[in-house]
Parts: structure tokens; C-alpha cells; sequence
């Protein structure tokens, strides 16, 4: 029984995790912030905390997405969560019931599709588009099946590091209220921009449209805490609070909320994203010099943690040569197409990640001229879509 | 939005929060464990954890139920939680499927009961007692109804304070593997032992049974943390580990697990827990002591934090004679019947409790004779239990 989730291997330079960088992990100022918190709050930093989280943190994180988006919640609207997987679990369990079908992005994160399957819902991808969107809910209503959730990262998304471009982007919340589809937001990158701001959340734009956003601290200060939120519906938000293991454990993460809260208000928070933002940028331009000058295109992810490559290359040939990586099949619901490969450029330092460059790129090269295509993009690469599943 | 779930009332002592006392929180003491976890731990602290729980937190539990308990798991066994009310949602969420019958004991935790109902479970009443369990689970099951969980509080029990007694205990895991039911065992109070060490968990007895048992640091700690654990065969274990919620966040409260295994190994939580086994004994001494001298028995609960009183005084007329407390409706799932109350001696000091006394004996004298019979038992009472609901 090991202490943490990662597991290194000896000689590979592994690509396939979405993990922090060790030294992005702020291990001094978080005892720091535990002290001011203990010292601020006193004993109620340690009671059964507010069911919805401390009001210390959702007002500091109302005052924090007047920064980093379009508009900003009322605390009404924020359910503090143990995490942007426990908000996935959580909403799964309040608006899903065992064999309905949840949408899906596709490809999208692939262990929000094993949440969502946990729950017994049947998964159907479909690309954030409103007439691939009415399509498909026109005809698994008409066979008699609920729909009601549709779920994405449209932002620095995961796997593809791209984001939902306008006019999408503007009027997806439209069809998804035209539609009766709650979007399911997972926003866990917003903080992570390296070329200028994140695009305004769908569900910002959406404003009164039925978009649940889940946030996350797990990689704008760490993933350990587990700690993360959502906004949405008022209504929403007093339902989760009625839950019978919320009423009885009262706030999900409470401790670690106010210590948050202290953190944030402290300007400790500011500090630290501005300085995980500028290494992550270092690491990003990194793999992606060194992918250039290997000859192999690369589109730049404009934030998060992931650059999504054409190719296929053998996961055994790449591990013998002492490079690993997520496989793209991995990322669809329905199990392919397997013609990309995701590469996390958030665990590994630059000269590892020009290292592991170095090592993937022959077998990048093997796969064929469609590896050479040029880049979709620079910095404001768009997202590029496969044909729904 | 408030800061911490309790509301207190002006002019009302409130019996009725099973929260601890703000002076049995460890605020320092926490500080200091974060800072110690922080320095020994690194990065490891803060990124994503073990599935299960960090490895530290397990060995030091497992010796920690050397001392409390009559069998100490391996750490294969153990799973961390956010919580217990958390550890009862992931198993009901595991082990339940909507539509299927729990069995509950009759009174037991009311929160559990809206846990185990948030899932779309039936709940029926059934007391610990080999032949009530055989007749209620053939009755049902030749009912074509799936039965598959029996859940209760068997160690200084939430609402009644008192402990499953021999050999109901013994024989409880046998009658649960030859009905082919999963005792799921709440053992959140385990460490409140006033009078004498807790009893063996029906986990220690039923060696290779299946019993689940919850243990919480709420009541031990803090409730604000969120930890808890629970103990299980290995491969409830390892199908918890595999769940998509898990597997994507990693350990559900990896940095707060390896601060209590920092001040687990330190010795402050042996001390701690030494000092608030002090303190709610003299709560509950100054509870009965008043209310004996005011001439209502009380049974005295060897561990915990309530006292469960027969009596049903109207709440309004209690609140506006300035306390309160919880009937003892809300702790069936039935809903009745109606005929104690539960006071909870956590929260409120000795002067407060003695005062609270004073102002309930008056009403509960008035509910009449019932109220003047003797304690079942002094400190090593043994557990009263209504019928079959």
C-alpha cells in the first residue's frame, strides 16, 4: 500500500499522467495557510462545517471568477466539493438514474466517462454542435430513453489541451435550454491560461441557461487536498445540501475550504497560480520545441496540462524506448478511433519533457506523413472534433 | 451563508446536535500536525493520494485497533474515507442497488436512514436478533425482494448511548453470513469509551463474516476534517479503489489522512483522545447527576455522546422553557414511535447541561409514571430495545 497514486517506472519518461509537478506543489505556504486558518477561524476551522461550504470561501471564489471569467456566482450559487471528481460523482448521483443516457464530448476525459458509468448511465457521444446535439436527442427520446445531462471540458480540454471555439462555445447553453439538457461544465483548467485569458465558461455565458461548471484546486494549488466546486442552479445547490450524507457530515471538505478561503484571501492564492501558470507555460513550450524540432507538428494548447498529437505509435515499443502516454482510444465512450496519442506535460520538468520528445518522435515519424500535418494552430488553436461516435 | 452547519439559538440549550464541544476541537494541535505532515511528507502530501489511503494512515490505524478493538484489520482491508456519513454513501452506493431493501435497526442514526433512503433503498425496521433478521429476510425474499444489508450502530449507540449486548453481538455476524447479509457496522463512537473499554466491533468477532465497519475521526478529532475508514474484506476494498471517483481523484482526503497519521505517530492523537474521553465523561456525568436530582432516571450510557430518555415533552413547550433535544420519532425509519428523546451531552459544557436538566425535568416529569421507572443499568447497561417496527 503506497502513500500516493503515482507509480514510476525506472528509464521511462512518462507522459501519461495528469499530475502536478512536484515543485509546483506550494508545500511551505500550505502549512503556512493551515496555521492562519486554525489561528482565524479557531475551532470552528474543525466543527461540522456549512452543508454548502464556508461562506469565507465562496465569497473569496465569487471574487475570484470576476478575474478568470465572464461573471461571477452569488454564493447561493456555489456547492463547495471534495474535488472536481467528487462534484462529477455527486451531480451523476443527484440528476442521473441508472439506465439513462448521459452525452458526452468525444474525445473527452476518460475518467468522468467511468464516473458517469459507475452510475449505470448509458454514455453517447456527441460533439458540442446543436444540430449533432438535436439530432441525437431527437431520436433517443423518440426510442423511449431519458436524456437529460450533457458533459464536457470545453476548456483546455482534456485530452485535447484546445478549446470550444466561438460561435460554438456561445450557443451551446442556448441548445442545451432549448433541448431540456443540463450541461455538465468540468472547468478544471481555467486557471491554467498561458496565452491570455480562458475563454468565459458556457456556464457565464449561459447565464440562467441549466449549465452545472465544476471547478477544481487540484491543479491550481494541489490535487491532494481535494478540494473543488461547482455553480449552478440555486435550486441545485439547496438540493445537494438536502442530501443525507451532506445534512449528516455537514460541509464535504470543510477544514481544507477555510484553509483555502485563508489562502485566497491571504494572496497567497494569486501568488501561487502566477507561479504554477509561468512553469506549466515553461513546460508546455518545452515538449513543444522539442516535438518541433524533431519534425513532428504539434498543436499548442493555450492552457491545462495536455497536447493531443496525430499518431499511433505502439505503447509497448514506446515504453521500450523508455517514453510512455495515454492512447487516444482511451477518450471515447464507444473506445476509438485510436489515431492520437495525449501527452501530459504537467509531471515531468522541460529538459524530461524534451527528452521524452526526443525519444517519441521516431516512433511518431513510423506512423506515417499524416503525422506531419501542419499544427491546426498556434496559441488560439481551435478544437479540433472527430465526427460524433 | 454561514461558516459552520451548527446555528445556535438564543436562549435555547440545544441538546439536540451530536457536534462536539469548540474546546475538544484540537486547533493547535492540528497546526501543528499539518506542518509536521507537511516537512516529513513533501509534495506527497499535496498530490493526488493512494486510492485506498496513504499507506502511513493505514498502518498506524491498524495499530491503533490493536488497542480499541479485538482484532486489528491488515491494511489490505482498510479503505479512507471522507468521513463516515461519506464511507455510508460509497456503500450504498457499491452494495445497494435502487429498489432493494435495507435493514435497519430500531432506533438507530436518522441521518444513515436518509443516506440509505437517498439511494432509493426501502428501509425496514428489523432489531439485531437472530430470529427477527431470519423472519423478516425470508419474508421479504420470498417476496422476490432483495435484501441484502443490515446496518446499525452497535457501540454506544446514536440515539440510545448504550451497546449491542452479549450474545446478540456474537451471534449477529454468524445470522448475517447464513442469511447472505452484509452487516454494515457503524463504529463511529468506538473511542468515547467511559466506563471501560468499548466492546469488541461485530467486524473483530465475525472473522471472515461479512461485516463492513465505518470508523470516523469526527467524534475521536474533529468532524471538519471529513476522515474516516472503513474495514472490509479485501475485495470491497479493491472495487471501492476501483470506482471512476476514485480513480480519477485518487484518495478521497489524502492530505488530511497523512496530517492524522503525522499526529497519530506523533502520540498527540492517543493523548487527545485521552483528554476527550475526560471531558464528555464529566458531560455525562453532570447530565445524569442533574437529572437524577430532579428525579428523572437516567439510563447512563458507557460511551458516546447521548442519552436516550423515555419521555415525549412537546418540543415547543421544551424550546420555550429554553432547551431542547431531538424526539425519538426521528430515529425510526418508520417514523415512531414517539415515546423518548435523544439529549445530546456533546456540545454543551457541564454547567450548561446541568441547566439544560433542570429546565427539561419539569416537562418530562410531567409526561407522567413512565418516566419515574428505574435505569435499565448503570454505567455497563446493556442495550433496551423497542419491538420490531
Amino acid at each position: 500500500m503506497p502513500t500516493i497514486q503515482y507509480a514510476g517506472r525506472p528509464g521511462v519518461l512518462d507522459l501519461s499522467w495528469g499530475h502536478p509537478h512536484p515543485d509546483a506543489l506550494p508545500v511551505g505556504d500550505w502549512a503556512a495557510a493551515t496555521g492562519a486558518a486554525l489561528r482565524e477561524f479557531g475551532w470552528q476551522a474543525l466543527a461540522y462545517g456549512h452543508e454548502a461550504g464556508p461562506a469565507e470561501l465562496a465569497a473569496w471564489l465569487c471574487e475570484r471568477l470576476t478575474v478568470t471569467d465572464a461573471r461571477a456566482p452569488v454564493p447561493a450559487e456555489v456547492f463547495v466539493t471534495a474535488g472536481a471528481s467528487h462534484a462529477l460523482e455527486l451531480l451523476s448521483t443527484q440528476l442521473v438514474e441508472p439506465g439513462d443516457v448521459v452525452l458526452v464530448d468525444a474525445p473527452t476525459y476518460h475518467l468522468a466517462l467511468r464516473v458517469l458509468a459507475d452510475r449505470g448511465a448509458e454514455l453517447v457521444e456527441v460533439p458540442p454542435d446543436p444540430g449533432a446535439l438535436e439530432e441525437v436527442v431527437t431520436r433517443l427520446r423518440r426510442a423511449g430513453r431519458t436524456v437529460g445531462l450533457y458533459y464536457l471540458v470545453p476548456t483546455f480540454t482534456n485530452p485535447t489541451g484546445v478549446s470550444l471555439p466561438d460561435p460554438a462555445r456561445r450557443s451551446l447553453p442556448v441548445t442545451a435550454d432549448r433541448l431540456g439538457l443540463t450541461v455538465v461544465e468540468d472547468d478544471t483548467y481555467r486557471e491554467l491560461a498561458y496565452d491570455g485569458p480562458a475563454p468565459p465558461s458556457l456556464w457565464a455565458l449561459g447565464d440562467g441557461a441549466p449549465v452545472v461548471r465544476i471547478g477544481s484546486f487540484a491543479k491550481s494549488v494541489a490535487p491532494g487536498l481535494r478540494l473543488g466546486w461547482l455553480t449552478g442552479p440555486p435550486g441545485l445547490v439547496a438540493a445537494l445540501v438536502r442530501r443525507g450524507y451532506v445534512d449528516s457530515g455537514g460541509g464535504v471538505n470543510h477544514t481544507v475550504a477555510l484553509t483555502m478561503a485563508a489562502f485566497g484571501r491571504s494572496g497567497g492564492f494569486d501568488r501561487h497560480v502566477a507561479s504554477v501558470v509561468r512553469r506549466y507555460r515553461g513546460h508546455r513550450d518545452a515538449l513543444v520545441a522539442a516535438l518541433h524540432a524533431e519534425g513532428v507538428a504539434c498543436p499548442v494548447p493555450a492552457g491545462g496540462w495536455f497536447a493531443w498529437l496525430p499518431g499511433a505509435p505502439a505503447l509497448p515499443a514506446a515504453e521500450a524506448a523508455g517514453v510512455s502516454f495515454l492512447p487516444g482510444r482511451v477518450f471515447f465512450a464507444s473506445g476509438g478511433p485510436d489515431d492520437h496519442v495525449r501527452l501530459s506535460f504537467s509531471m515531468l520538468g522541460p529538459a524530461d519533457l524534451a527528452e521524452a520528445a526526443r525519444r517519441l518522435a521516431p516512433l511518431l515519424r513510423a506512423a506515417g506523413p499524416a503525422l506531419r500535418r501542419p499544427s491546426p494552430g498556434g496559441p488560439t488553436a481551435t478544437r479540433r472534433r472527430p465526427s460524433p461516435g
